[in-house]
């Protein structure tokens, strides 16, 4: 009963069994491989960007920041939500790759609103030169809170960024979850939604660690190549990126993958429904789940073995009544019965 | 007949074995997984460094900037070779990492002296608010030329280093091929040679991407680990790693295909003295060949498919009894058919 | 009638006298004159410190940034408001000083409270490798809408912050305007209330451009020598800086051009009292006046030539009784008539 | 008998006058004022460059920095020769400014030739992800051993770079020595001479502490202005850095203080010839001398309060016929009885 987090999840056999068919013989490095090629190809095609640049790194922040220093200058400030994963879990990546850039927090929560954006950045002196200028807006899709944007509110967000000359960028350390939940193609949700730039994960989804970052604006792309480079994130062994991120393309795992983790979430949720005293903090639509339970059912769950996340505490004294958050994550792999395992016990 | 690098070739079997076995279930993440106690645990012995500190990274060049901006401040500089490969090869990697630190480069080639470190630091103006002040030591260790520094040169460059209150660091990317090469233990070559933080390279012998970190001085630890997370080089997945490194220690993997390795190289440097013309640059010692081979014979190899790194050029037009610099690097896969062949192409 | 500014007005003519004074003949560059000497133990006897180090540069911001970078790793946050100086004015100056630290915004206005700097930092997870650090407290004295803290809520903070292992900064860019609020003396408002550094604005108050940096823990000063010459703020003829220093210090000048600002602002106030629809942003404690007042006074004002920061928008246009928020700021050389003068334009 | 540097000496009369003339009565802050608007008119008229911008700040460092890091990306090199001040005065500063940009020493003194260059450049592998890629040159006008680059040496230098696209920055710590020297215009020894960057110094030629940054390709002024602000070098009472620069430009006393400057060092190298073991290091151009002396003649010189560097030593001990180095330098000041107080205990 692990629901502490998608990355703490074993790989997918097919990822797996990639590395494998890669692995005999001799290939180009730092990129030249072959298989290289076929993720570019792929992924082009796949988002309907013909012209966009792929490149893959082994770690979601290394996208996050290397997107974000290749978009803003150090003397610009990038928008995003105080629960950012950028803001909050990165221990100020963004601001040592960008050369000491700022993150201004838009609104309260995970989910950023136009008219959130909107107010942060109207009356913003731009041209003052003491004043930070804006940047770039970052959005998480799925976000923090396991919540999806739609394409109306991508389009709108997008709308307020680009009126202000600012790009998008899309941290999808979870975008396979988001396309499953919405059920849209990649180029819906993101190039023709106005994100001009999008991190695709597959670590948190079943590869053992490989994230694709995609400009739809070529332009940028060699900068972005020697900021991949001085940053120690250009692997020799690329072809070993390069057959994971192929493998996760390959007949839909990545969106398999994803359906199932999603169908995972939405059955613990509605177990969840039918425990007394639980509630939800977001509506769950992916395959994290941030939810409030009594102490006492913390306790129980505990005692019984499961893993996860709890945010308030201490679980061990206080009132068995009070309810404490908790954040349960599903993976791909998790079995329906550690679900159903994992309800009953809640329930007592 | 591939000797472009070690970089190229296959991961070894074991190694991806080792993926599989520690695939199955949930595991914590970010390093706290208990394969990677199993790592420090282990590297501790080899060392017989009990106090030492040990994190994994992916990349070699990560593994050096982390290290060089944990040991010297931006105000101060590195000493190394104008060969090294933090100098000609990390796009600036180091000076990224220290946050603008210098790099003074240490007499002529691949190879530095305890005289030209002398030389080098002996009049420096330390206490000089206006000059960048002494920093670091930092060797390649097989260097950028294939050469081994043996332990009484380390403990002579080490000794100038301390002596003017400088860390030494040890690039290790083929620490392995250095130690079948000298024959002695992990310790002899490097704490008790004076060094004080040393990169066990994994990548280039067989690993799929995997570099230790040992700190003998365990004080910095927790700085390192901040600085590792803040550069996007934690890895969430970090089983694999762990994995990785576990596998290429037991039954002393890393040794068996350095040893391997090395031989190789010196069967194709014992054959290439039989070629007319044939001049080493420097005399081999581990896996990396260079040697000047007139222009015909380049030919002659490339035309039978010979992949290997050309430092002068070019190949098509010139004096054909020309010698053009060349690098030859055998990883532990080579097969001697494909090196006899590759003499036997060059001999003509 | 120009009240926008105390970085507008003419530079005392004491200040000017003593450049002239000190021009005579050769002196040592870069901080070796003698006058800096005298700045040092001048400054030291002030504020009662006799072991603090004390460095001069010519720019608040300047000041801010090295003290904020010698105090804060790159991977901490500094605690601050959000009307703070270094977030709204300074052009990402502590982030790229400090290699990419953050700032964290506690409470709502421009004062802290002890209760939301606890409410910020009591959670924080210390020690989570994925969260930016805890770094260091940053209070403005006088505040950036012109107020005061007095010295209990200066012991409370500090207290908070010390208590979470944090070194608490002042930035003093209008020290001399507090100091004549509050009647206390230099170290009661500053090391003897809990602050580990300090600096003491001079530009504002009728130098040309001088600020002086005291760190009450001399520890750090060779890095802090060391990050002001790298950051190109080490003046070579220093003998210019340590002359006005020396002068403002000389015979209270500081104080007493404080004190003048601090009673043309009080006046200013008491007339603004008797202007119908006037009313305070915040109550005035220094030289500086945050108040609204009907779109139609300020069109007065305008047409009769004040110069002065407006906030709200536009004047031409818009609801004549609609009150905007103006900044008014008294230097140590307005006249007592120009105010009136501006008092009665106002009254209309 | 100060000849220590241009930076110990006193600030002309007609600097500090220009202070007291520009002080009375409000004014615009942070480059606003008036004044400025006539520098810059007046530097475009000197430099026959219209669409030139011009920036001012204190110290030469913050002009090379910041220039530097408009010029050149992180992951760039600047080449420059082994005793540019911007590698061994300004303790990493330019790579602070830049981000981590690398500094590539061409040649081997302070006076760089075109085909050491061509030989650095020529065989560069741009466009190699792994290689710190070429950014800028940087040239040094007066040298630091005080010798002066002809217009032909010059254009012959930028040619070359522009040769390999890159821009030209010339630091001009003395620029006024410099023309003085070559009784060129402005505008031929800088962008005619294909410079894109200058640095005008006032501070070493009778200013207090003022350096115009001429841009003559004004595209990136706007970045060049946040990177100052950033950098903390905007002053906030700017009139008093246009009122250097203004009087500095007024009646051609830049250039005036630099013939006499000049003329002094001509005086004082003249002497040094008739001093009997007296060697030049460098042919003296301009107003600073190089010259080696017998230990014995340094004894006496220091005997006698003479003040100048002095580069090797000791001075107390050792051979009286040994050569040491030392470095003399005219300011702007020096009087010809110093001069020749100098010569006469020189001679014994």
């Amino acid at each position: 009963m692990n629901f502490a987090s998608d990355n703490c999840g074993p790989a997918h056999p097919e990822i797996l069994a990639a590395l494998s068919d890669v692995n005999p013989g001799y290939a180009p490095s730092y990129g030249a491989d072959k298989a290289m090629d076929e993720v570019r190809a792929r992924i082009r095609a796949l988002f309907e960007a013909p012209r966009a640049e792929v490149f893959l790194v082994a770690t979601g922040t290394a996208a996050n920041a290397l997107v974000l220093a290749t978009m803003v200058e150090p003397w610009q400030t990038v928008f995003c939500t105080p629960l950012a994963h950028i803001q909050t879990d990165e221990c100020n990546a963004p601001e040592f790759y960008t050369g000491g850039a700022k993150l201004t927090l838009v609104g309260e929560g995970d989910k950023m609103t136009p008219q959130a954006l909107t107010a942060a950045i109207a009356g913003w002196p731009k041209g003052d030169v003491h004043v930070p200028q804006p940047g770039a807006l970052a959005l998480t899709q799925v976000t923090e809170r396991g919540r999806v944007y739609d394409l109306a509110e991508l389009a709108a967000l997008t709308a307020v960024a680009r009126a202000h000359e600012l790009g998008s960028y899309m941290d999808g350390a979870r975008l396979a979850n988001a396309l499953a939940a919405l059920g849209c193609t990649p180029a819906e949700m993101t190039w023709k939604a106005g994100v001009d730039a999008v991190s695709l994960g597959g670590t948190k989804n079943g590869c053992i660690g490989v994230e694709a970052v995609i400009l739809f604006d070529p332009e940028p792309a060699w900068e972005f190549a020697l900021r991949r480079k001085r940053a120690a994130h250009l692997f020799s062994k690329h072809r070993y990126l390069s057959a994971q991120m192929l493998a996760y393309l390959q007949d839909d795992l990545w969106l398999r993958s994803a359906h199932t983790a999603n169908a995972r979430a939405a059955r613990l949720a509605e177990g969840l429904r039918s425990v007394p005293g639980a509630e939800f903090a977001a509506e769950p639509q992916a395959n994290m789940i941030f939810v409030r339970l009594p102490r006492a059912v913390h306790r129980r769950l505990h005692e019984g073995g499961a893993v996860y996340g709890l945010y308030d505490g201490p679980l061990e004294s206080g009132d068995a009544d009070q309810p404490l958050l908790a954040r349960l994550v599903c993976d791909w792999s998790v079995a329906e019965e550690e679900i159903d395992r994992f309800i009953a016990l809640a329930r007592g």
